[in-house]
């Protein structure tokens, strides 16, 4: 009887979640593939720690080799994080025609170009849905449900550890340094969690996802990314003042012009559906030609949701190997349909809303000093607060622009922080209007 | 050269927009494919309105027999509606061993059983991704990312025109009457609307969603289903009050102990997502054993949503096609795996939280009169609200009561509108607070 057989590299949260999720509902499973899912062989450094899941010690192997080299297997999974060593056995997997699922957005990010053409070369499957989003099925949804849409914009709340940072400074206007002590405390977040508070993990996610969207891997060195880490609580409460929740996005703009991508913290209109992603929440929301706005949301890390991904990858290529289906089978590994290159716009062109908390002495005239430079520079203000005065000598004064050029924006904000009557460094906010609206009447047909 | 020969039966607002889809990216879709997709018939009764897309005069029809039967067809796309033709021109394409595509959730909701054995008779492809949510891609995550999990629930707001009434009757505080006038007026409601609003349309999505959850067709006439007719302002002001959104919910719990299925109006929390799916947005929350919560969110309705889902099964369909992969290809339809009989837990065993408003005359002693009868019932009481006197004598009394068995509840509130104190029939609304919270730390993997 046919069977297909899995061998795992890595035996962490993901890989323990993954195993967990073969064994528990291995009869469900083999239903819906066609064929029973074996675990053949699992290999890590550490074998003898105890992951919480039964499996046979004689499963278990420190020579990734065991997996790659073992004749009966027929998809790995690579579940070890990192980059070396992870593209190194997944190159190798391939070569031995094996099929591979990974959960490595890193490495995605950095080097999916030679994975997908590996997987081109050898005629194999690449699953990597618990990529971007954790258990969220945005990436098959993009080739499935969604397929017969030009995707217009993605607007993706995609680290689960810098919103759950960004959502106790907000509900308990915690600093910053506070909050992660928390996230760290309560195992939200790595100690230090540095890739995620800086953007870099969003920035790889962000990368995937445009990949799939567009059909061409995308050079994630050249996505601007910005963390959260200098926010402080005193932004965040202007924001809910004006009526905004403070988010990092990642956010990529597909139009004729070129492709914006960009990850960043930015304020989001309290009432768009966005801004209720909470805690460790991922969520995507994404504008496609004809579909019009969807979201996605979920647990976007997680030894369960991740597996669950993990699982349906493999579940995937189960059915397709059991139908003798060759890979590669996205539309990403498709050399033929990498057609249309992807031509990312400069950071510097951004035509964006900008939030700015100058901090300024509290002298006449300081409002009229930074309004003119800002005037000079092509901004134009949209609403203004300036609040009474502090013990310190400095107020903050708080302006929210109408859309201006990002160029200009930096200009003059470097002119205005030279100023004499200027204190600080002037805080800057990037503000996200541009969601549709849910007011539209449309054609009915139920 | 290989390509995808389509034809369309049925040329009204979804037919259109597939259409204008199928022609508009024809080039994206020929590259996604790897084959172009050709529309070569479209047969509809009246071929003489314009639509608003340009189509080749010799390609419209009066008669479906020219799209059945022609031998260079593909794939069949049924958009007429309706059961009895419908039924039967799907039925006659599959005989000749086309592959079909649908949006018509009454058909599949009625004969989906039928439909599905005769896709497994004929080795054909059945795509009806268009018959839930619109261009929400649901169904093939229910198949895809989410394939490791078993389904324990799911809450969906699946009818854009009732939730556009909700929303309306939330905001403006209009009585029923006035919302739907609204809604026909702008476009979101037919007139009338009897199959939306009466829950029967929602019913009908319930049924497939359960139907793919559990790889078994759903009998969708023992779906219990009511309505929002009878839904006042005022219930949804006190709902408000009490920290509740009303909503159309159609529920499934799949318990071990039967499947709970049901459409009827609920309060949900103010602050879980779903109550912030407002207009004619549809959204399904669900939890997976292993993915946790999930939300799907966008436009169920409408020529250009509907019409996306529809090309992407026609895009799904032609992609196995050309790989020479027979049909079909869901869960649903592969007789085998349908061995677990799905049993349907009967209405009056549900438990549940219920909020009731008595019409009763204000004199002492009331409130106690409907405690006793309610405690003799067992039915334990959470909170109250009993406002001051009215002009007519009687006052409304809302009770939220603690979980509580729906044959008590029934029982004890027609006891309690035969007492003489209490004017008019009492209004009984079910109260859905079992969502899974979003604030348990889970293990890191990212």
């Amino acid at each position: 009887m046919a069977q297909i057989n899995v061998g795992i590299l890595g035996f962490g949260t993901v890989g323990a979640g993954t195993v967990e999720i073969l064994l528990s509902n291995a009869d469900t499973i083999a239903d819906r593939v066609g064929a029973p899912v074996v675990i053949r062989k699992i290999a890590d450094l550490d074998i003898a720690s105890d992951r919480g899941v039964s499996v046979d010690p004689n499963m278990l192997t420190t020579d990734a080799g065991e997996v790659i080299d073992d004749p009966a297997i027929d998809v790995v999974v690579e579940l070890i994080g990192g980059l070396d060593k992870a593209r190194e056995f997944m190159l190798l997997a391939m070569e031995k025609g094996k099929h591979v699922v990974t959960a490595n957005k890193a490495l995605l990010a950095e080097y999916g170009r030679d994975l997908y053409s590996a997987a081109r070369k050898h005629g194999v499957h690449i699953g990597f849905e618990a990529s971007v989003g954790g258990g969220i099925p945005i990436l098959g949804s993009l080739e499935g449900g969604l397929a017969a849409n030009h995707i217009q914009s993605m607007v993706g709340i995609l680290n689960g550890t810098s919103n759950y940072i960004l959502t106790k400074m907000t509900r308990e206007a915690l600093p910053y340094d506070k909050a992660v002590e928390e996230a760290v405390r309560l195992g939200f977040a790595e100690d230090p969690p540095t890739l995620d508070v800086n953007g870099t993990d969003a920035a790889h996610k962000l990368a995937i996802l445009l990949s799939v969207a567009t059909g061409t891997p995308i050079d994630f060195q050249s996505l601007h990314r910005e963390g959260i880490e200098t926010l402080s609580p005193e932004d965040i409460l202007f924001a809910a003042d004006l009526g905004y929740q403070v988010k990092l996005l990642a956010i990529a703009r597909l139009g004729t012009d070129g492709v914006e991508a960009r990850v960043h913290p930015a304020m989001i209109p309290q009432n768009h559906i966005l801004a209720n992603v909470n805690e460790a929440y991922n969520a995507i929301y994404l504008e496609g030609d004809f579909v019009g706005a969807n979201l996605f949301y979920g647990l976007g890390a997680g030894r369960r949701p991740t597996g669950s991904a993990v699982v349906s990858d493999i579940m995937d290529i189960g059915r397709k190997v059991l139908r003798g289906i060759k890979g590669p089978d996205h539309w990403i590994e498709c050399g033929e349909h990498t057609s249309r290159p992807v031509v990312l716009r400069p950071m510097d062109q951004l035509r964006s809303i900008y939030y700015f908390r100058f901090s300024a002495l509290d002298r006449p005239g300081v409002l009229s000093r930074i309004s003119g430079i800002l005037g000079e520079n092509d901004i134009s203000v949209s609403s203004v607060i300036q609040k009474g005065r502090k013990t310190s000598g400095a107020v903050p004064v708080v302006i929210i622009t109408h859309e201006a050029l990002e160029r200009n924006v930096f200009r003059a904000v470097s002119s205005i922080d030279e100023l004499d009557i200027v204190t600080r460094k002037t805080v800057i906010i990037r503000v996200e209007e541009g969601f549709p609206g849910a007011d539209t009447p449309h054609d009915r047909e139920d």
